[in-house]
């Protein structure tokens, strides 16, 4: 009997039924499954297993099951066609939990130029699925068991590899931790910061909102750094145990923090053991301006290096890793906890990505991609703005476009209008920053598809003053 | 010039170096290369950029970068050979980080009885690559973006349907929260019930000790319920905010919670508001014995109901999912973090293999070899270990084997010893379990490869008493 779970498995559904007490096994499980189809939980349409394979799973006589499926055919509830089994009739089901509205999340605006999201019909599909299948064919059994927290190896390995080479990282897979994306990350750093008796984080006056609202969760406040022309100015700390920073390329005003800077951030860190937070969200995309390597290859046992694929492929891999000096390592593979880690078969791909060299040329394509948006941007502004200038355009995903005094609430308002999705970098700003504030658009022009694109860049330069 | 990137794109690597200041450019770039070959940064064999690659990423002339590479080989530092570029010679480099040892996590065993995981070697690798590839051709490009924090609708509504239908759950998208793996959940229900002032859960006398360790993270104690022949005893619940429990299959004793016990344990939810934790780690593996649907069934607003993909398909995949009271969804939500969540492509993986009766055909499969392998346990026990009594088999991917009075930690240091790997009942025990303490062995007959299992089996006869 046993094999006929095998037999029936090859059109066989599982299907939950308790048979109610009553005069007789018909009679109980004609009623339970009169009520699953009432009820929605057996939807219109479905097919039901054969009568064969739920006497099996029931334990219970094939005509049994047989004369209930007639019972219910002839009561209406199901259809049964030679050849195609047995069916839930059309038309007869309350309607089910299952076909509730769905509360969709905010659908994205026809016209989006809101920074951070890198354009998503770029992503490289077939390579990944490719690297998907090398991967997970290349892969011992063990792999899909409870792995290590910190992250497959393979991927650890890759990513040391590749930060070392590419962006001066000095990285070991012993120090990297693999995370489901940078808040992930930052969460499992302030947790561990918060539990060594920290209370606050320096942080630049602009930044992600979202980036100081992690930080709070985990109980930790935030205070914002001077920024003027050379960038964020550490020069102060005051009390706090770390200090959260986009070195490379800040965000969103697009400076690299002054060399000058970077060394007396280095220092305060050595002097008070404080530890410096780098958030190196788009170290891949850099046009026309000498590079600039990762402040962690000036020490590494006080900086955090966090990296991300959001950026360089999409957010929606939910993968992203730090790089620990070694005395955080267990402390932040602990409050990761022991299994939450991300799954495999991605961790494995993009470790073949980096190997094989499909990162690589992803981002060579990419960054040729978005290097000739932001020129169409610049050269469309030129033309159709000439009083606004463009900042922070060296590198990166978006551009800062500063506004006549006073104006960005209402050209902002005017974008939305019009469909066209951005933010003024009030929204950036810390509420405590204390710079003069300034006017200003942020534009991510990596962020729509290549067919909105030039609709989206129209749209902005009618709405500019 | 732009376009040399997307040219150089097919072999180009990026790499990140900072020329020296000094006497001219070529020196410069000539030390950072060298500096990055020395330190190992730069491992041996890597294959540098084309020199006219590196020079337009660098801004400077190609000739520069052709005079560098040739001092450097002039050095032995690196080695060229025409039609296959530039390398890093061999032997050159410092031990580089990257080749630190690792270490790695613990082996397993050669022999593995360990209850908790599948057969990792039946993992269904070609059907998920086909759904993977079939799920991300059909996705629209929104999907790689950053996304609902409860998952994807896709996956919420597919496993809708499938609880619905399979195991008796009142099942709605907009309920359903996806997590990474079921301490994820738990971790998540846990902290909510924390914030909510809820200071202690009970918990069955025998479980998962890692289960209770994810609670007591979130700052809950764990209190134990008495454990009887009927099975866990919820009559006295104390002052437990919330009740964690495995009706369909008790872990490990493979009881089904009486029906009088389901219905004293919802009586309690209701009357108190308590929550009732429903851990349906197998509901999918029954074999000869009426199948018991899931308590949220009786009361969805009362039943938290915490499911996983880690025993149907692999735990690497880091899938599992909440069904939650409405007006849990949102705290829960809010605990998850914006945006983090699972990786995309495996959450829209496992919602075809649901729509597409993949994940029944091959729940169907395990199913059948996993009550095999449970008829050979029982087959091998009576022959050659008759004294010993074999429960908890009806379902599931283990069996508890009772020993004399005495013996258990003789036996599981006797398996050790012969490498054979599983746990004797003391190790799932709550500390402060109040029942008589049971000598047994706790066996996971689904866990060893195909082929190692005869000799798992035997190893075990070869110990038992």
């Amino acid at each position: 009997m046993a094999d006929t779970w095998a037999t029936s498995g090859a059109l066989g559904i599982d299907l939950h039924l308790e048979p109610t007490a009553g005069p007789g096994l018909r009679r109980g499980l004609t009623d339970a499954l009169r009520e699953a189809v009432r009820t929605g939980r057996l939807g219109p349409g479905t097919r039901l297993p054969s009568s064969r394979s739920l006497a099996a799973d029931l334990g219970i006589a094939r005509n049994t099951v047989a004369d209930a499926y007639a019972d219910l055919v002839a009561e209406g509830w199901l259809t049964a066609r030679r050849g195609s089994g047995t069916h839930v009739a059309e038309g007869r089901s309350a309607p089910a939990a299952a076909t509730a509205p769905i509360r969709r999340p905010r659908p994205r605006p026809a016209l989006d130029l809101t920074a951070g999201t890198p354009d998503l019909s770029s992503f490289p599909r077939a390579e990944w699925l490719k690297a998907a299948r090398r991967a997970l064919n290349a892969a011992p059994h063990e792999v899909l068991g409870y792995g290590d927290p910190r992250g497959r190896t393979e991927l650890r390995t890759a990513l040391a590899a590749y930060l070392s080479r590419a962006r001066g990282v000095r990285a070991d897979p012993e120090r990297i931790v693999v995370c489901a994306g940078f808040a992930h990350g930052l969460r499992l750093i302030g947790t561990v910061l918060r539990a060594r008796g920290a209370r606050t984080v320096a942080v630049e006056s602009y930044g992600l909102p979202e980036h100081r609202t992690v930080l709070n969760r985990t109980g930790l406040a935030t205070e914002p750094l001077p920024f003027d022309e050379l960038g964020t100015d550490p020069a102060d700390m005051g009390q706090a145990g770390a200090v959260l920073l986009t070195p490379a390329h800040q965000f969103p005003m697009g400076a690299v923090l002054h060399r000058d800077r970077r060394a007396s951030v280095v220092d305060w860190a050595v002097r008070t053991g404080g530890l410096i937070l780098e958030d190196d969200y788009d170290g891949e995309f850099r046009y026309d301006r000498q590079p600039v390597g990762a402040l962690q290859g000036l020490d590494p046992e006080h900086v955090v290096y966090l990296g991300t694929a959001s950026k360089s492929l999409a957010p929606g891999l939910r993968l992203a890793w730090l790089v620990l000096p070694a005395q955080l390592v267990e402390e932040v593979t602990a409050a990761k906890g022991d299994v939450d880690t991300c799954g495999v078969i991605d961790q494995l791909t993009l470790a073949d990505f980096l190997t094989h060299g499909a990162y690589d040329r992803h981002v060579r394509a990419a960054r040729l991609r978005y290097r000739r948006r932001r020129d169409a941007l610049t050269a469309a502004l030129a033309q159709h703005a000439p009083e606004v200038s463009v900042s922070g355009i060296a590198a990166g995903l978006h551009a800062v476009l500063r506004l006549p005094p006073g104006t960005e609430t209402s050209v902002v308002q005017a974008a939305h209008w019009q469909g066209l999705s951005l933010h003024g970098l009030a929204h950036f700003r810390h509420e405590r920053a204390t710079a003069e504030p300034l006017d200003a658009l942020v534009v991510g022009y990596g962020t729509p598809p290549d067919h909105a694109w030039t609709g989206a860049l129209e749209a902005l330069c009618r709405v500019l003053p």
